[in-house]
């Protein structure tokens, strides 16, 4: 997102991907950016960020305003019909604040299984429709909240999956999941959940990957028929022979 | 927008409102005091905002995040099923850059007869969708542009009053069209393009008005039945014998 030349090239392609698609997006670092230039610090524990009366606003600006409306424009610009949309936007994610025995994560949304309404979704996809999603949704009585874009992903192509035959793609700057963080050629092909989890007990996946991993598998036990992380600005050669980043199974 | 209170009041009685509606709204003010807090002075000319490219995010932040999301969620708990869009969303407002012999107004966006899409729009509300818009539009080639709301509330009404019986009804913090600007009570019941050329030229009609007026007139040339300048946290009243507001017909 903070780097116009591989956002190009992302869009570019994530707008020749052919069929009923759905995008979400997040956008911490150009938050995190403006929260610097007014003064407010951002504050992240375990990679999530705490999100108070001052942070709401700004994630609500940066991610449904700014981000989602550059990223429909140049969707648009492309020939795909993108509509931006949050949770909020026809009642299509409906979150509730997390309670956590410890930390106050301010207003933050987590989903459940009843969260997203596929009905809406559908008709949306029907009027050949690009739902482009910000990582904001809302609890129904007014409030929005700052939710995770990778959980988002998760949910709605869960909510999906009893319609479409769907697959979630986690697109990001890396090319899959490395063996070795430090050499981008080792990614991983294939992996299973039995793999994972040996290799997040050995240590060996990078901290900001789990929370994707666990999305994914999450979603893939939830019954999606595939789930693959790769990079974002090689999504053109997801349907290639030689496969496209790291591929997810449960076994 | 910017006082919690009346906004509450509005929200209430907007989701009361009966049948097929839209929100166009604009939001300046927080605009405003955002450029201010990050050291950006906005410049405003005849009431119309130079978009310079440090001023095009701050607006497409505050309207089409802050200021929509906010709605729409506030719809969303009084039990209208509101979808905040800019135009670029669905491609549903397509503008020009304006191009003014003297003054740059940077990216700002001009509407002709053939912007709006009311066939994509007519989807949204055959889905009985509330169409919630911010005042950003598009050029259809990636750029997103600041335009007038008033403008954008015309555009949508005429383009729809070939599908639907349509009322425009300009919402704000008076009570219609006064006589005497400081007498809340001189509200003009009717006016008429005669009446308002007269008023106009006798300096007795508020600068902040003309553009309403002026949009207002333009769609009744354009075929609207119906057009209304009152008080937005009145809106109940609308189809109350005893009147809501300034009522403007042609003739």
């Amino acid at each position: 997102m903070d780097n116009a030349e591989k956002l190009a090239a992302f869009i570019q392609q994530f707008a020749a991907l052919k069929g009923a698609k759905i995008l979400v997006h997040g956008g911490g670092k150009i938050a995190t950016e403006l929260s610097e230039k007014l003064g407010i610090k951002a504050e992240l524990i375990d990679g999530r960020r705490i999100t108070d009366s001052e942070t709401l606003p700004i994630v609500s600006m940066v991610y449904a305003g700014l981000i989602n409306k550059n990223l429909v424009a140049q969707l648009q610009a492309r020939g795909t019909n993108a509509i931006g949309l949050s949770g909020a936007d026809a009642n299509l994610i409906q979150a509730q604040k997390r309670v956590h025995p410890s930390v106050d994560f301010g207003f933050v949304g987590d989903l459940n299984e009843h969260s997203v309404s596929a009905k809406q979704l559908k008709t949306l996809l029907d009027a050949e429709l690009c739902p482009v999603f910000s990582a904001i949704t809302h609890n129904g009585q007014g409030q929005l909240l700052n939710t995770n874009a990778d959980t988002i992903a998760s949910a709605l192509a869960l909510a999906l999956s009893s319609v479409f035959d769907t697959t979630l793609i986690y697109g990001f700057e890396k090319k899959g999941v490395l063996e070795d963080v430090a050499n981008e050629a080792s990614v991983i092909a294939h992996l299973n959940q039995e793999n994972y989890i040996e290799l997040k007990n050995k240590g060996l996946i990078h901290s900001g990957m789990l929370p994707k991993l666990d999305a994914a598998f999450t979603a893939l036990k939830g019954g999606i028929g595939r789930v693959i992380i790769g990079d974002a600005c090689e999504i053109s050669q997801l349907e290639s022979p030689a496969g496209f980043g790291t591929s997810l199974t449960l076994y």
